[in-house]
């Protein structure tokens, strides 16, 4: 025998860039009881379709038998029921292009895979949901930041400058609808403008879009896929927020030529996402009850969002300014320059208040002086309270 | 603007080495109405515990409600009993060291990322499970190979031979009981010396075991971790074949230092399991549901076995030799030399009869005078004249 290792080997380049989650660290801050969490971004408890979706499990069950429990092929009739939706939405595709993940996170990282290997470049904007920086920057790519306004979404020129510094990207991403954390929607015209953008300069463009279905307000705008005439954006929709999140299902509407090597792929990764819960939530959206969920869904979070702009504009009004989404989970407030959100976060825990400090989905740092606001997981009386105090700590972190 | 790119840009490295499946070619090929296939790899649908878990979903959710179908850590009380039934095997761990994964399948792909990068070397049995092709020789990996006897399974004087080799293997993969495809289960002695020779030379390696509750002959044998007192070893289980498929549940038994990191590689794949699918799951074991489901397949599953075996003497006697599992879901037939299976399989689907061509699962190429056949997902009385058919398939073959 020869001389004991003792330890594993170093971890490999895969593993170079990845970064522990700061949203992680952040559950540890803020796990406390009695704390109020704006911090989440998560449907209410209360607010979870639970006995509908039990009914729809148990009618599966009785009358699909077994093959609920079995391996199968992707379930064609919630393929039929997404193609339909994304019809609705101005999305040309049929079924057999909807390929079902398990929640858009896996259809990033898939897509991904694809296409970005360590060193190349990739585009984001420069805030943007920390599942998208662990794609790009977390995977080694040279990542190009975006600004992204507040009236209209991620800037189209900037996006363009990315698009043609060389060497081309070899992906891209933006959040649509409800941006998180912005709380911010892209204008139709500049959905417009992404598509052709993506064609123009051959980047393989992500739509990541669990949020458009929580719109309380305006009208529906019709995806950056619904302008993608030349085949470059890959359309990633979710369960998780529409319908709960441990449904862990999603969909990705991709370019026909590449479903091949994404489903070998992603065989690789898990082979297949539940037949069970595929055909719960194909139950659950067939039978009507997902339209019904989403108007109750929708109106309760406009109400949390309502109170929260109110106690915002109450408690913060002279000292801080902030986006007004019309749907999804969250808005964004920016403070005073010099005020740092992660140092006021103890104090306001202290006092049973969480936030998310908006410097963590910040993919080149700064932004210190903003925060991420959930609305949606609150209960609107609970509200003004939680602002209020929050006002307090910004007014002392101020001086 | 610039002039468009016709064509989204070639896919990047990481896609290079992973090979489309052979088994979903094969799917093509025996999919015909009236077949019966010896090719699967999946519990009989008629075997499934269908209405024992469809009782265990609706108790979970009327009892959690929201906290079912919400996000949230993994779930403690599946990890304590995973972690009890490890224990039961002699395997030290306590539930926080228990990592769930969706499948074992997804347990090699994050493993294998922690590890393995294009170009390093990675050890594993001649022949095995496609899927554990995918995440060594499909990463790119320079695999070496080592011979599985059907004695007393993977050869360890190979084993020692292929660590001890420059450069030192990044990952080696052990399938110890009832081997897919080969139906052979490592000894006792060989899995001590497995758990030694990972220590002394460095390499993690992994148990892929999702067969070892499949027992229905012999005594159970202490999983390869049992031995690993050096912290060298991956145990992977999965309920894929113990309960259902569609549950996509498994989980990793890590040596603790690697979890921080795991964790933060798997939040980047999907984010989580199913809080659903983990608490029915839960509720399956902990009822006891899981016990006796186990007698009830277990004990079918030795019928069908049976059969074949019986079936195979009787046709096949003087012209193959087979393996004679004690557990799992196959047995591996050698036909003479020179004979074909891929050739002779579209004569035996003509027939109405599908099995799996041994070539498939080797991972150098050879074997083609060999086959796999599931005896799992055939009902007892449809054996013998299955393989009366392919023995004259065979016969035909041989001229």
């Amino acid at each position: 025998m020869k001389p004991s290792h003792p330890d594993l080997p170093p971890f490999g380049r895969e593993m170079t860039h990845l970064k522990r989650s700061v949203m992680r660290e952040l559950i540890k801050i803020i796990a406390r009881p009695g704390v109020v969490s704006l911090a989440g971004g998560l449907p209410a408890n209360e607010l979870l379709p639970v006995d509908e979706f039990r009914q729809c499990l148990d009618a599966v069950l009785r009358r699909d038998g077994p093959k609920a429990l079995q391996y199968g092929p992707p379930h064609r009739p919630l393929q039929t029921w997404i193609a339909d939706y994304m019809r609705s939405r101005g999305v040309a595709c049929e079924p057999d292009q909807v390929f079902i993940t398990n929640g858009a996170q896996q259809g990033l990282n898939l897509i991904s895979r694809l296409f970005l290997d360590a060193g190349d470049a990739a585009v984001t904007e420069a805030i943007t949901f920390t599942g998208v920086q662990q794609v790009t920057k977390g995977r080694g790519a040279r990542v190009r930041t975006i600004p992204t306004d507040f009236r209209a979404g991620a800037d189209m020129d900037a996006l363009e400058a990315a698009f043609a510094a060389e060497p081309r990207p070899r992906l891209a991403v933006l959040i649509p609808d409800f941006h998180n954390p912005l709380g911010v929607s892209l204008s139709v015209e500049r959905r417009e403008r992404a598509a052709q953008l993506a064609a123009t300069y051959g980047v393989p463009l992500i739509e990541d879009d669990p949020y458009s279905p929580l719109r309380f307000l305006g009208d529906p705008r019709p995806p950056i896929k619904a302008f993608d005439e030349a085949g470059f954006v890959f359309y990633l929709g979710s369960f998780s927020k529409m319908l709960a999140p441990a449904m862990r299902l999603g969909w990705i509407i991709a370019p026909r030529a590449v479903l091949p090597r994404l489903t070998v792929l992603r065989e690789s990764f898990d082979l297949e996402s539940s037949a069970l819960i595929q055909r719960g939530v194909a139950e659950f959206a067939l039978s009507g009850l997902l339209d019904e969920h989403l108007r109750r869904f929708n109106a309760a979070n406009r109400e949390r969002r309502d109170a929260l702009l109110a106690a915002l504009k109450e408690h913060l009004g002279d000292m801080a300014h902030w986006t007004q989404p019309e749907g999804g989970l969250f808005v964004w407030v920016t403070l005073p320059e010099g005020v740092d959100a992660w140092e006021m976060l103890p104090k306001a825990v202290e006092r049973n208040i969480a936030f998310v400090p908006g410097a963590a989905f910040a993919v080149e740092g700064g932004h210190a002086n903003t925060m991420r606001l959930n609305f949606s997981s609150v209960r609107p009386d609970q509200i003004p309270h939680a602002i209020a105090v929050l006002a307090e700590v910004i007014e002392e972190a101020m001086g």
